[in-house]
Parts: C-alpha cells; structure tokens; sequence
C-alpha cells in the first residue's frame, strides 16, 4: 500500500473513526444544567416556537445547520458505489463547511428506488436544517431532484456539483477572458462533457453574458444538436444548429475549452486549432483532460486551469460554497437564487484581482502572486473569500426578496 | 415572565441558538491536511467501504452516531406541536447521548403524512446512523412505526418513550418489591393509563415475572375488559375479564399502582384501599398521579416513586437510554432485544444496592443514600451507571447473537 494511501486511510480511522463529532454548546454538569437542557426547562422553547415558528432560529441549531445530503451515486470521479461508500466524502464536505464558514454540518446518506423517494425522503426531513447541500447525484436525476426540492422547502437547497462548479468556473472564465482581452458575449465555447457539472457551467456562463448558440457541448457521442434524438432535455438546450460532429470540428477557432468528462480527450493538435489567446479549463480530477504541459508545449498564448492544486489557477468548489451558505443562512435567505451565484462570480472575480496577503503567499508556497495568466482565482484558502462572498451573496438575497431577516449592521464587515 | 422560564429561554439563545454543533475530529489546517480530508484522499476510504461495507465503521463517525428522530406529535406531555416545535427537546436528547455516554447524537424532525411515509424516510436515512432513537412519537403510530424499522433497519431501533420508562420503572419497581417482600409473580398490578409508556412498562413487567392477568390497566374510559369494543390491538392484550370497571373497583387489594396519565386521579381515599406494604409510582410529570406527601399522609406503609427530582425515588429515563445505546453501539448491535433491556434492568437494579459514591452524594445533595424506601434506584448523574448497563447490555447483545463484533477486551471494566 502506498504511503499516500495509508495515510489517508490513518487520517479517517484515528484518533477516532470518521472527521466529525457532535458537541455541546451550553453547560451540562449539574442537575440545575439539565433541568434547563431537558425537561422541565425544555419545554419553553417548545411553547415558544410552537406559537412562533421562527423562533425556531433563535432556540435551536437549525440556523446553523447545513444538511450535506446524497444518495452515492456519482461519488466524486468514482461513480455510483451508494450511500454507505459516499459517508466519508459526505464526511468531508462537513468539514470543509465548517473549517472555512464556521457552519455545523451533518452528512444525512439516502437510500430509494425512484429519485421521487428521494426527494419525499429529504423535503420530510428537511425541516430540521436552515440550508440543503446536495452533493455527488448523477445526472439527469439530480435536476428534478433539485428542481422539486427548492419548490418544496422553504431552506435553500444547493447543488454543489452542479452550481458550486458553476460559479468558481464563472469567475474562472471571466477573469480569464479579460486578460486575453476578450468579452463574454464573442467567444466560442467547447464544453467537452454534458453532466450535471457542465450544464449547470454554461447556464451560468450564458447568465454572465455568453450567447448559447456560441456554445457547442459534447456528450460521449460527440457534438450534441439540432438532430439527434437521443437527448434528454437538458442537454436539448445546449443543441446547436450545426453539421459539425466530432471535437476536432468544433475546436477549430474556439476561444474557450471547457473540459468537465475525463482524462486526456483534448490532444495537442486539438490546441493547435483553437483560436488565438484562448482559454483551457481542464477540470477532470486528478487526470485533467489535457496535461498542462502538454498544452503549454503549443501555445504560449494560452490560460490554462485544472481541478488541481499542484498546478496554478485551481478550479475549486470550496472557494464557493462554504461562503454561499453562510451568506444564505445569515439573512435566513429561503433560496440560492441566481442573482446569488452571479453575486458569488463577481466576489470571487474581485478578491483575485486584489494583492494577496502574505498569509495567502505563505499558505500556498507561493513568492508572489499577481492576477494575470497564472493567478485568475484567489487560492482555496484565502481568509478573504469568507467576508466578501458571503457578504455579496447576503446583499443580493436581501436585495431580489428571499431574506427573511435584515441584513445585520455591519454585515461581514 | 418568571425567572425560571427566562433562565430557560436564555439557556438555549445563548451563547448561540440552540445547544449542539458539529465539530472536528481531525486536522483541517493546511492544504495537506484538506487533501486527506477531501480530495484526492478521500477517494481511499470510499474504495474500501465500497469493497467492504463494514469498513464504514473504521472510517466514518456511523458507529458513534445516534440519530434522534421525532414527528414530534407527543412533545413531552405537551402533546402534537409538530415537527418544529419538537427541535428543543430532541437537541436536548442529543445533549443528554453526549454528557452520559459520549455518543454523538444528532436530531432529525420529520413531517409526514402517513405512518408508512414517516417509517420510509426513517428507513431511507438510517444507514447514515449507527442507531436510531424514536422519541415522542404518539401512540399507537408509534407501535407499529417501531415494529416496522426494527425489521428494515440493520441498526438498533429503540423507541426511548416505550422502553427507556419500562426499564427504568420495572428496575425501580422490582427493587420496590423486594424490599416490601413481595415477588412479583404474585402482585396485583393497576396500570392507570394506555398509552405507549404503560403498555411498554406492563410487557416488560411480565418478562420480568409479572403475570398478564393480574395486570388490570385503564384509559379514560376506565377498565380495559374483553367486553370492550373500541380498544386497539395494543390495548386488547391487556384486557381482563372481570367486572370491575373503574379505579376505585380494581385499586381494592392491589399491592401495586403505576400512574402513566395524568395529575391527581389518584386519591387518598383509593391508596387506603390498597394491599399492606404497596408500591405507588405516580410518573406523570411534573405534576404525578398523586402527592408524596399526600399518599404518605394516609399509609405509612408505602413506597413511592415519581418522575421529579426533588422526590425521592426518581423514574428518569436518563438512567438507560445513553447506556444501552453505548453497550449496544459497542458491539455493533443490530437490534435491542429483550434480553439487552432486561440486562438493563438488572444493571440498573444491583447499582442502587451498592454503597453509594460521595460525588453521587454531592451531587444529589444527600448525606445518606442506603437501599431502602426511599432509595430504590440510582441517581440520574451516577457515575457507575455507565459501565454497569453498556456492560450489561454489551454482553447480553453478545450471547444473543445480535452483536456484530467481539465484547472488546477488558470492556467497561
């Protein structure tokens, strides 16, 4: 066994199994603690909250609590291995929740036959947290099952695969276009890939300004349009009026390659063809769909970020939903709207065009670190993101009507 | 508002909402740390449980977690308030899970419709959990909800309003016994009140050696007979053919009286009627079936117990439920079974014939606590309970054949 793989297993089994505990948060010694932490002092909050429903935000955790719910079956590049194998990724996004937003959560895994059973499953239990992350649902299932899910629940509900992706990668592209000084609403875009993860990518590119007939999306068989009829349709959206088939017909003069399907798919000679100063985000992981270096080879006028933090310009879901939900659950927002994400985009785009504190220097290994081809997103850590993307995120719930409170004075200020 | 009522309401708004978050076990420090709890290290525990499912127990937190789970249609004695108004009391579960038994133990309020919606979504959720605690779910839903997830989950099941109150009071009871020098084979026994408690503490009883038909038990039509027609399946096995049809008839002679209903329907006119040497148990909390000082007005013969801390003799769940959920969780049990409660009992039993520790007596503010009338069982923050009942229980999981590991070495010893 390698090193690297004993040492995550010793991570996740010591000095207790798992990466997460419950723990009190009032005093609990004496007798006098408990007859206020249960019965009989337990039973005024109960009055209260059941004559006043809000003040269940004001005697209770649900405020503070994100559920991170799956049912396994798209488990990060692993595939469908079901809700027991999906704990320990689960696990993990509570962590980050609470590492980087200071939010409890708790990792709920659902077992069901039709995604209708999941959704009933989860909008029964929903009550019980302010705000809903789902988390590695294959597609197409997990578009209904968030679709119907945010209809049902007065909490957010969010899923990151599709929309935590969906704004790092915004921010992403944009900054990136601006520095090969190109505008949003010129570029030809390839998106290599037509899961969740993609889809949700381009409405969001198209919400930022892009023009859908300027995108050009692939599935496993190759350019999806006007005449195929074995799509569904999400993906009928994205069909283009077009004779062209293959990768290497659409390629030719795009501004822009999206890569979010699998290893080593855009080749050298692909790169070559693409249009001058152009962009490649190759997020598959750990394998991207082209090696860095293998495009850097071809083209010295090329941006270039992957999902990888060994490489610069890392494509990475927690510079996003950490700070969406504390900025959601703040204001008791009951949606992560799309002026919300848009919100996220531009807080992100804003904080890498910032100089970077020594902390973020020193965190990341970095000398230095100044906005252009190699540093067009703010590293994972940067201790900015928290008060600019959740203020941001906050400021527009309150501002498009889903906040259910005021924007506390001096908000992440 | 009266002070008491404040302290409570300020207990759970402070210092934050609410009395429980979620916490990290493991380092989440630097991007290392991060890269062995998210990806890419994930990916090696998730391959493992996927190969081999019980492998979750080494590296999720499953094994440590209860789920509390409610519908919240009997809060305490406050009746159906819902699924939110319930979060207090079920948080304070959790609270109470953690300071006696170290397991974390998170709440989860469920809305349905249906008995069979509440038992799927309970079902669909449970392998998230290494055991599941049902509270304050009404009768008789909660029978055959209890039933039904006891045969699905894989996980114990236990409904703590049923059988943490039987256990507790047949331990009380049994010791009431002995020291009255009844046997409880012989002992006419009035059980006022029908409900999920009553009829929980009268099967357990019988286990324990009491005999079915000298149980006489009431609901608020009085007498349950076999000529009644309006009782459900629950009740009719405690109906008796007799005659007698109310309080007054059936407390003539009884040794012994379990009050699960409500305040003052016990008279003293009905306890002078009762056996020599009986047992009154007046549970309904905070205001009991009975007065102590009233009953011990009328006989000096007499044994009582309530639910309330400031008499002696408390009933309190707290005396079993962390525990068995510990002794059971510790040898990866896939049920409670009978013989873990009536372990139970007996643990809890032998306790309050043991010399009492001085933090006990601290604790309780008792200079003297001796096996007698007035000390039948243990003080709810003894320490002993813990390794007495998940000892107890452990072993009993294991020689019946539901544990799924080895009594680990020098257990609870």
């Amino acid at each position: 066994m390698s090193d690297k793989r004993q040492q995550a297993l010793d991570y996740h089994a010591f000095p207790k199994p798992g990466k997460i505990s419950i723990e009190l948060t009032t005093p609990a010694e004496t007798a006098d603690d408990l007859s206020l932490a249960y019965s009989p002092g337990v039973a005024e909050p109960v009055r209260e909250i059941a004559a006043n429903p809000d003040d269940v935000y004001k005697y209770t955790a649900k405020g503070n609590l994100v559920a991170v719910i799956t049912n396994g079956t798209a488990i990060l590049g692993l595939g469908n291995l079901g809700p027991l194998a999906s704990k320990p990724v689960m696990e993990g996004k509570a962590l980050l929740f609470k590492r980087f937003a200071n939010l409890d959560a708790i990792d709920i895994e659902v077992k069901h036959r039709t995604p209708e059973e999941f959704i009933n499953t989860v909008a029964n239990i929903a009550d019980t947290f302010g705000g809903i992350n789902l988390e590695d649902i294959k597609a197409p299932e997990c578009f209904i099952i968030e679709k119907e899910l945010k209809e049902r629940c007065s909490i957010p509900v969010f899923h990151d695969d599709q929309h935590g992706t969906a704004i790092v990668t915004a921010a992403a592209m944009i900054n990136a276009l601006d520095i090969q000084g190109k505008n949003i609403e010129d570029v030809k875009i390839v998106c290599m890939g037509a899961g969740a993860a993609a889809i949700s990518c381009m409405e969001l590119l198209i919400k930022c300004g892009a023009l859908r007939e300027k995108i050009y999306m692939l599935d496993r068989k190759g350019v999806i349009h006007t005449r195929r009829d074995d799509i569904n349709e999400y993906k009928q959206r994205f069909a283009n009026n077009t004779d062209q088939r293959t990768l290497q017909d659409v390629i030719c003069g795009a501004d822009v390659f999206v890569g979010v399907s699998g290893p080593n798919v855009l080749g050298a000679e692909d790169v070559k063809l693409m249009a001058p100063n152009p962009v490649i985000f190759a997020c598959s992981n750990p394998d991207p769909e082209i090696k860095p270096e293998l495009a850097h080879s071809v083209r010295d006028d090329l941006i270039m970020a992957t999902g990888r933090s060994d490489y610069p310009n890392q494509v990475n879901n927690v510079l996003c939903f950490p700070f969406i939900f504390r900025g959601a659950l703040d204001v008791r927002a009951t949606d992560i709207n799309d002026e919300m994400k848009v919100a996220a985009v531009n807080a992100i785009r804003e904080i890498a065009k910032q100089p970077v504190p020594q902390e973020v220097l020193t965190a990341s290994g970095s000398s230095e670190l100044t906005f252009g081809k190699n540093y067009i997103i703010p590293k994972p850590m940067d201790p900015r993101l928290l008060k600019s993307v959740a203020g941001a995120v906050a400021r527009a719930a309150v501002e498009t009507g889903v906040a259910q409170i005021e924007l506390p004075d001096n908000y992440m200020l």
